[in-house]
């Protein structure tokens, strides 16, 4: 394997072609596409090693595949919008070529955030003798491979788990979301919901909130909200009784995120405009500074990981596997800031995992079914170190009192 | 003179149209005008006796031209958009009617509130003989009309004056304007001032703010913003040292001001949206509930007026003027919320001025120019009762505290 093939050149995928241009001993040959071609072009001018470019509707899977036969790559690192996943998925199936991703397909349409669309894939890609690696990024991504890791290493059996998130920066601008904001939002706005003794608990939007004491941050105000990988982990770590995803949001993005509900500018069904259909939630993204602008000045630090308890040698167990990323350090390294950086990282190392055989195998697999160690053996070097300790007594006291 | 032609029918139209309608002794025709006829069709449902109705295109200068020729109206009551002013008038003085407005010009690129561009059309509305009446809703219009009185019945000299508008009703939204949400955030969101000693004093959006103890609501926090009336009543009220304009808004109000502005919904320039041009500020429009909309169910009260320091015979004399009107009440009568009726009706007894030969002239008047006991006379009737009274030791106290 030699070739692997970027789709999408926002922050977070601009991170991960400038991390590929890093490691030619493993990817001979990089090629970056994305719907604007000027994109692509600042990115490769930031890449240490020359990169290629193309310009692709991602959309479009004749398209797709097209560039696929041109470049012939042995993976494809989906990097563009959820929406888009399927498409790129059907292009890799026609041309026999792993596809990886971070984000669960979602129709435009509906804010609805499940793997069924994508699983649906099994046979195929195992026909075809290739892998489709879902949700490779951070979280999901990393945070999978986490609990993947503790299930094997750490604990004979995971009883709950809570994915905690916190973006510990500071931006400075009054307003603005740390990676697409149509995305951003659309997740924050649905309904809330955790699993517990075998099912889902639906929950108002951000209607349960507790602090939480974050490594090196310290306590803050945290929310529980669904997150996708919730829904591949319930079914992969067995024994698993509750698992919770809980995020930081400030009061100042609360308030923000109320009134733009209120006034309507996060729904996602056209409204006519001088004639023309315009869908709230992607104008609200036109007028949103870009996540790829928030690097330049942003300071503080991301502080994500997984808290878990269970059973080791017959005994009570917590333990916590987290990483702390420098939004400084991130944005001098690759001009993005930390939730970008956060990102597009893991998807290297995921390919890296398949380009090194470490992982193989053929269908649809979330990334917590493949091997842990290898990818956490490499992930510290190349910018995502992890740190794992176990929980003194009353520690996280507050986020284990919550009743959910 | 026997007919009047309404020109928009939005919820302070349609309650001019009614009353029109409900004065069939001074209006013989009542014709209304708008860009969408079924919203004529509503309103001439509403009224109590018939009305003729016909759609126009009020920025088309020949359109309304057209029609005032068909209609032959003896004056033309301007319920469209500020921005449609100038080309109302001209159609006036093509065809040697009398015009009457409740809101002053406005470009529809900039938010700029001055008098300027329609006291041009001093010398040709004079030449043609004809008279021009700018802003005479509540306020502007009752407002200057207060003052006029004020002026020539209550005080020898009039030093100062603040407007107080309060509107204590609630509507039931998380967020709307009571009146054409565009307009109404323009005028918030714009810089504030006031006038004092000869000169203007320009002030950052909502940066001063006082108590004020509105007649039958109470005390409520207003902010000092400026208002188109201060401009003409500057130069009208003689001896006048100082004028201010306030205005009570909620703190859900502000805050949901605030946040629109900091993403950028209050713009007035195109932001380009799939290729086609969308100002954030009209489409904004489209989302919230239109005031007419507001009507059902809107309880509470309006409560707007003018206070008045001076002297009277040698002595300093301070005085309140002003109405209160109910919201249930405005819309028993007229289906609209008392924000609109307040705008409403104050342009019929305008008219009636003007037929009963009360108010004549030729050229451009601002209402505070016109003989203010007819209107004041009248206008009770009509369902905006005024009351007048001396304030008392140490009544508006925080109000006249405020170091501006």
């Amino acid at each position: 394997m030699e070739g692997v093939l970027i789709i999408g050149a926002g922050a977070a995928g601009s991170v991960t072609a400038q991390k590929c241009a890093m490691n030619r001993d493993v990817f001979k040959r990089v090629h970056l596409a994305s719907r604007r071609l000027a994109s692509c072009e600042a990115v490769a001018k930031r890449c240490v090693t020359p990169i290629e470019i193309s310009q692709v509707d991602a959309d479009n899977v004749a398209e797709t595949v097209a560039l696929i036969n041109k470049v012939k790559p042995d993976l494809v690192i989906n990097m563009a919008l959820p929406y888009q996943d399927l498409a790129i998925m059907d292009a890799c199936l026609e041309t026999g070529v792993h596809y990886l991703d971070t984000a669960n397909y979602e129709p435009r349409d509906v804010a609805k955030f499940e793997y069924s669309w994508q699983w649906k894939y099994q046979d195929r890609y195992k026909d075809k003798g290739i892998m489709a690696i879902l949700g490779c990024g951070f979280d999901p991504g990393q945070s999978n491979i986490y609990c993947a890791y503790a299930q094997e290493f750490l604990f004979d059996t995971i009883e709950t788990i809570d994915i905690i998130d916190c973006n510990d920066g500071s931006h400075g601008k009054a307003f603005a979301t740390n990676f697409n904001p149509e995305i951003n939002l659309r997740e924050v706005t649905q309904r809330g919901k955790y699993w517990k003794d075998g099912k889902w608990i639906d929950i108002d939007p951000l209607s349960i909130a507790t602090m939480i004491d974050y490594p090196e941050v310290g306590p803050r105000k945290s929310y529980l909200i669904y997150h996708e990988e919730e829904e591949s982990l319930v079914e992969n770590i067995k024994g698993l009784k509750q698992i919770r995803f809980w995020m930081t949001f400030s009061d100042n993005y609360i308030k923000h995120l109320e009134v733009l509900q209120n006034v309507g500018m996060t729904r996602i069904d056209p409204v006519m405009y001088k004639g023309n259909p315009v869908i709230p939630m992607e104008f609200l993204k036109e007028l949103l500074p870009p996540p790829s602008s928030l690097g330049e000045g942003y300071t503080g630090r991301t502080s994500i990981g997984c808290i878990f308890t269970g059973k080791k040698d017959g005994k009570d167990k917590r333990a916590i596997i987290y990483n702390v990323c420098e939004h400084t350090q991130a944005y001098k390294e690759t001009g993005a800031q930390a939730v970008s950086y956060t990102t597009g990282v893991p998807p290297v190392v995921g390919a890296m995992m398949v380009f090194k055989g470490a992982w193989k195998g053929a269908g649809v697999y979330n990334v917590e079914q493949l091997p842990s160690k290898p990818f956490m053996d490499e992930i510290g070097q190349h910018g995502l170190p992890w740190h794992t300790r176990e929980l003194e007594d009353g520690e996280q006291s507050e986020l284990f009192a919550v009743k959910t």
